[in-house]
């Protein structure tokens, strides 16, 4: 399942230090073979939401046996757990605080194991950088073909922790969502995804509107709107998106998570 | 040509998002032994003269057979067309915007394909992000041995969309250029390539003037100015450039992309 | 030594410019199947005290035989000699300039050779980009098996450049340090390592005061403090650390490099 050796990274430890670094250091002084990926190291700092919309949004486009490691991990050397979450496709290690909620959300099949036999960590654990000296060398032990199992005892996902993520809501007369993701081009990311609004609407046109501004269509791609004009659209993670056609609108319009975004049939 | 499997990555999509892992992931879903190398992924977002900027000064210091992918894509989903430009020594994978207006300069032999045919794309091409589900599946097809022409139509390198980038004009008396691109250092790099001034100046000295700054010699190096100095030399890729010693000179002075700059002969 | 062709890359280019891209272009121009890892690319412009730091911190977790490279350098194609420095594990490539002041600090057996052999360089080398020229190329050629000493004369390590890094005091009463570091996430990294504070001690308790501001224990996670709560702990690296639980410390305080930082055993 992991003859690949492909490990990738999620972090907040931006690229001014030498976080990162360490890290791969770490991975590939277990296992000089594996090839490690990164996938985000700007996420906000200690944004434990954020990370867990990226890495749901992301893993699933890799192939069978990777394994993700995710550390946002404000919590480090607490009472958060190291877990390894093993899917059907994918490994996934970091700590138990959200940061795999989406994952979670969207597999069936999944395992859970916490991370405690110390042999798989690095020889001296700090109590700030498990980055380093637990979830990079563990990642490289499953990587050089380490079951899960062996890492520690097995968790109930169930119990694993979850974040308290809206979801949509629908009645009769309006669909109700809000912004869950701004992305750096300043795209919003509602968390509206497409089937919901598709059962909503049925074959009516749809009104979107966003702090008293409304948008008369959902289209499909940024080209069709005007430049500088407001678009409602399908993103790449199949969420209805607002953006501003080649500009930054969480910038221009002051819009942040938690904004409200509805919809409405056309009449 | 393409044995090593070298695929570039150049975008504006930042380290924040998960969208650069999504098209590492899409890559080595394809073909997980391509090795990837990250070119830069900080371009300012929709910036695509800075991208074909970039990449102009970049790709000839790779080995033969790299595969380069250039994503800064503002039009993604619209009307420009997906394409594979080659060379004798490189392939190129992106939108046709302009991203490659260096690589045409600069090359000749050149072929262009239209990127049209599906089964080399991800099952579901998404209407924002061809990144993901186009140009990285694609150059992935490419690094295990397809050959572009099986990718689509083989389209005339002429038609090709080319940047409006002034060239210098060189007068009698005057040779007068622009900034075309300003570094993370703060570094003004202009469009006057250092045979054109050599044959404008011949064994004459020059003075460089911008903004009523004049600049009496072209030096080697950064460091023969003295710390804080304005100094003109020939910056990496051949063309004049005018930075300030251990300074951010485009911060310093407000100047920016566009600025005049001329280079006289002296008396 | 090098058989696994590991070699790292620490810089201040950022990933807004190609910068990166170049010099990764040229490695592999020389060594095709070199694994390039990137510790970090966001050391504040020019500033070699942190890129030394940074490096400091990171090499020893990387394997055996890993090859180093570090270019943060202002006086680059200036009086500064490109170098090539080893240890018994590691090899190190980039200007003397005091980037390698932590390594030589911390390593016996230290060898070092002043890079002249052009043959080992990119065939034209510019007077503004040794990364791409010099120290890149040169790195490949050691990954493929060149032995350091071939590529110039060797250099009496005690003459390599060094930086005037304080070092902390121990008076009878006190332990006298200062801020050497802050890291993205705010939090600031002292000079007092753990040895030292654990001879000044004894069995005492501490306190350690900054700013006027006393924090009353030294706390092994930042966990153990509340949030938005001044915590004092052993950071990563074994350095006394000063933060905030899930804030950013130098932003809040307006705390810089320098700042003192003193250690009382409590009465």
């Amino acid at each position: 399942m992991t003859h690949q050796g492909l490990i990738t990274l999620l972090t907040d430890f931006g690229w001014g230090d030498g976080y990162i670094g360490a890290v791969k250091g770490a991975i590939l002084s277990v296992n000089p073979w594996c090839r490690i990926v990164d996938i985000a190291h700007g996420v906000s700092a200690h944004d434990v939401e954020s990370a867990a919309f990226i890495l749901g949004q992301t893993y699933r486009f890799f192939p069978q046996g990777t394994i993700h490691v995710a550390v946002v991990d404000p919590g480090v050397g607490g009472a958060r757990r190291p877990v390894v979450v093993t899917t059907p496709d994918h490994l996934f290690v970091g700590p138990d605080n959200g940061v795999f909620h989406l994952v979670l959300e969207q597999e069936h099949h999944v395992r859970a194991y916490e991370l405690v036999e110390d042999r798989y960590f690095l020889s001296a654990v700090s109590g700030t950088f498990h980055g380093r000296d637990v979830f990079g060398p563990a990642a490289a032990h499953l990587a050089r073909g380490v079951p899960p199992d062996q890492m520690g005892p097995g968790r109930d996902p169930e119990e694993l922790t979850r974040l308290s993520i809206a979801r949509p809501i629908a009645t009769e007369t309006v669909l109700a969502g809000e912004v869950v993701y701004l992305d750096s081009f300043g795209n919003l990311i509602t968390n509206i995804p497409r089937a919901m609004l598709k059962e909503f609407a049925g074959d009516a046109g749809v009104v979107v509107e966003i702090e008293g501004d409304r948008i008369n269509e959902i289209r499909q791609t940024y080209s069709d709107a005007e430049k500088g004009e407001l678009v409602a659209l399908w993103g790449s993670a199949g969420f209805l998106e607002i953006a501003l056609r080649e500009g930054n609108l969480a910038s221009a319009r002051g819009w942040t998570k938690r904004t409200a975004v509805t919809v409405r049939r056309k009449p």
